[in-house]
């Protein structure tokens, strides 16, 4: 099968390569039809690492991915041939103490799509457990479908926030992820929310959307502006998208006494925190790791129009293009957000 | 002091009566705009008592009330004069164990405008404590802020039911309250809410607002709806809303395993609940009394463009035909939501 | 196999049965050691039913056990032969929403032993996933292992409650089941538990632990109780564990304003619930069904000493006296609590 | 009034000094029994300031106190002459935001004794708000009531944690709060508490108790014993009592994914914080800042057995020896808990 593979840090190659295509009892094959780039990808792209994932061995990207069922298997009731599907990445042992616990994506042993050892999907088809792929609704798109892993990292945040219907939210960091938790924040209950960031054309985009008010942090003070915008109160949700041992500096100063701060962009190191801050506010603090549980939310509310991602979809490529594609995305152009790629030139 | 009096069951009068006016340290004197006209007025008005609260001796009806502060009280520093404000119309003891807890809702001793023998605020003026007083954003109007006393019942409900993003809920009942729960639960982080009930103009009102799906019980069963739109799950969030007894006997039918059922209309007696079913998909069942906490959320979704109240105001009546206001409330035209009373021909 | 087979409604044998042993590769074989008798099996055996669970075959009973590991899959890397163990009776589809979701104790596949036409396990072995196989701490007694299932809905039931550190709790009803929630509920957090009951001896076993304080409502009133024991506050907790329409009539008498109300016993029908009452008090509800994730939590404090279930254990049969043991059990002596069927000699 | 007047930093003087004792109508005046030493009076003594708050007037010190009431305002109604109370040493301002949502504990305007510019209670009397005054149950010592404030920090944290009955916890740090920590968790439903440190003596008067489990860890690695005790699991809560930095670097070692850590002590300025390790288990952290809504919780769990407070009272010393009991508090000995001052010698 013809898959693009990362042979090593700064080599990709679109070649031919064996993948195990056995579908189990409980599993379905999936014709992939359309695969975003993710900042993982990309980052395994230009560093050969991700942390303590290491690419050793050639390996395929992609993990953001639609497609239509072509076969089931023989335990499988919720799906059939012909349903146009999303796919969760990430695969628990389904007897682990934290899967049962409902909390799968904290389970030590879960497989992931592209993260070393593993394959990821930039092919023609992949295996999955039919657990973890979700069905289209008929008005969600191939494009959509493949924007639900990204978005569901912004549902998860909105969902450990517990946000209380009206609060008043800030995300600090405008990047895609930035703006999936401001939109995950409006949608899952926020009545505003104020995202940071130094780059013009970023905020920009996000602006576009009614609700999200942009704060650029390059001619205003975050602190100011979150103080105008809650009577001095300060935010009753603070997110932390940008993994910038800066922006963990003051979080603490923008939320409201016994508010809450997410923390879902991934800093290198350890980060000083103003622990005394904090504590002076008993501030909540909660972290953001992938997501469990959240596809089928993501869909509902792409599905029921209240969220619209086709707007950050800012460039798509032909499976052919793939390594373009990737190297438009490790160009970091500011007014790119998602690109995608059609492994499949099916409609839909 | 000219207010709208009852003077006892089934007989209104505007006339003469003595309102206390004395502004104490923590309180502000607020000129009324608007007042909206609830069905607990009206069931004063028409039944002379609600459950053990029976009206005895003249009361000033009215409790959903906007207007403009004219004189403030020594101690008041978050409100000034000519501050344009709603009010929360319960006010409990600030020492109460209820109110140091924040459920100030519950404390047995809070006085509520026009619960007797508490008078309300149909009349030119009122006195209130500052703390209960909410200064309205620059964009929402009078009228806007006159109904967020029964937006925060909406708000309360969404908040007591700890919606998940993406969380499908129904709503049975499509009356006043019933809408406002819809309209809560929506911008508090639902993706979809169906709403039940028999009168087709009621349905027809809640419908045009994008995201409320209308079942109209008389042409369809509300369980074969809800199995429809979720993939025979059933829905995280069932919100009671219409006080019948026949609704409650099948609330469990409709919730999927481990959800959660919020009890809003308030029946007259005992009612049976199916408790095995409740139990045998361990559903969560919340309460609804009144609001606390909510006044400010309730403003923040309407400022922010969330939540659209307007459509909901069908009729405004001067103070001088606020008796022919509550006539037409007694009447129960279905295609009537909302009556609204101004007390001042003040622009806003 | 030699095992306690229900004939029919009323007819017990001791008797071989063919029972599937096969170990599949995530599973375990146990050598059983101690079952408890339950009184849903008495119920069984003396009605033939419960619900619409209907013993329409022979079907062997029990599922309250302990034992020893004799065999373990290929996958099984948690276990190994020799522990001592002790299991939870009801296996999920490991794939299924409500499993994925971490309360699989409402997923609707989900398989219970001795619940028709599922087998229990009065038999000499019995195999097992080892996902709901829990190791018995060197301390923790076959005889107490065996109380696990017991005592994990009187720890569901705690769990569910949310208690807050140091809450005043109130039981209804002082069976097996109302004892083990007292339990739960003081080693939960509970400062203080009121239990409730007609029966004289059921309290008098129940009032040996501390902490534990019994209300005979024969002779006083639970609302006066209450109210003395709460500065007329009410309890911050009520468990309904009698399943007794008449003790649904007046929980929200008894519990806070914002308290909660934890509903455990089984009704066999409908009963009515005062909701206008539950309203004024903006009360929580919530239901028991099983347990989820808590045998773990169980033996935890069982192990550490905090909860002594031996003086719960009222009388042990060897395993050819088991028809014996269910005509005790079917008498229904007040003084009788736990009976055990011992199917092996070992010691521990 | 003759009071324990810090004059400056390390200035202790007994003398006289006006304090206001007017009574207000929602208040009450106590005559003060048994106070207290806590480490922040030594603290201001020994360093003139905590934080931002610094000494610059003579203030006398102490805050952890109880005694008798001897006045009540003319509203009270919960309390009377003759009661034996304990006070909760923080005002809040009634009106406020933080107030109204029930987290007073975090009112920016909230009063506290012995906080720079305010005056403590180490003097003969007191006029406090009868809300924030606590009758003490018959069988509460004053010693107990003056301990109650520093367990409430205890409570606090072990319900901000919300443990979920059976958790297994770990405290580091073995100095009083973190004894009081273990001791509250204990009793607030966890199963099993390590407590850290590397002071021997520390660690043997808490491992006195049952239930607690002492780790040196100048001897034996912290997370070697977690990991022993949990199965490799991990604590499902950890409790950070030092304020140490250096205890801040590995708190997200020791605990399970999916669990919680509480940071109780207050480093002096902000730490460094392995957020890497807390977003790969998705930890979630919680702060503690003082109490809201404890002291009566607290006093329940003492009233009923639970929690024995009485061996953590290691030394007690007349008022006027007050410099004396400073001294010694100052002198740190490890085996000294708690010191207490008799401001009167009433029996009880």
């Amino acid at each position: 099968m013809r898959a693009l593979v990362l042979e090593k840090k700064g080599e990709l190659a679109l070649r031919e390569i064996a993948l195990p295509l056995d579908v189990g009892p409980d599993d379905v094959r999936i014709a992939i039809h359309t695969v975003g780039v993710c900042g993982s990808d990309v980052h395994y792209y230009t560093h050969g690492a991700i942390g303590s994932y290491v690419v050793r061995a050639p390996m395929v990207l992609g993990h953001e991915a639609s497609g239509t069922i072509v076969e089931v298997g023989a335990n499988v009731r919720t799906l059939k041939v012909g349903d146009r599907v999303c796919m969760e990445p990430g695969v628990p042992n389904l007897s682990s103490r934290a899967t049962k616990l409902g909390i799968y994506n904290v389970d030590p042993d879960v497989s992931f799509w592209a993260t070393p050892p593993v394959h990821g999907i930039l092919a023609p088809q992949a295996v999955h457990p039919a657990a973890f792929t979700y069905r289209l609704p008929d008005n969600v798109s191939f494009a959509e479908g493949a924007m639900v892993e990204p978005f569901a990292i912004g549902m998860q945040a909105a969902a450990r926030a517990r946000i209380v219907p009206g609060d008043v939210a800030v995300v600090v960091g405008c990047g895609p992820i930035g703006i999936m938790i401001a939109l995950a924040a409006l949608a899952g209950g926020c009545s505003k929310v104020l995202i940071s960031d130094f780059s013009a054309p970023k905020l920009e985009i996000a602006a576009r959307y009614p609700g999200i008010v942009p704060v650029n942090i390059g001619e205003q003070s975050l602190i100011d502006a979150v103080a105008a915008a809650t009577d001095n109160w300060g935010a009753d949700l603070v997110f932390e998208a940008s993994g910038s041992p800066k922006a963990f500096a003051n979080l603490f100063d923008v939320v409201r006494p016994g508010g809450a701060v997410v923390l879902v962009g991934l800093p290198v190191e350890p980060v000083a925190l103003n622990v005394p801050a904090a504590i002076s506010k008993e501030v909540r603090i909660e972290t953001v790791f992938r997501y469990a549980n959240i596809f089928d939310r993501a869909l509902q509310m792409i599905a029921s129009g209240k969220v619209d991602l086709n707007p950050l979809i800012t460039g798509t490529y032909p499976f052919s293009d793939s390594i373009e594609a990737f190297e438009r995305a490790a160009a970091a152009h500011p007014e790119d957000v998602k690109l995608q790629i059609l492994i499949s030139d099916e409609k839909g």
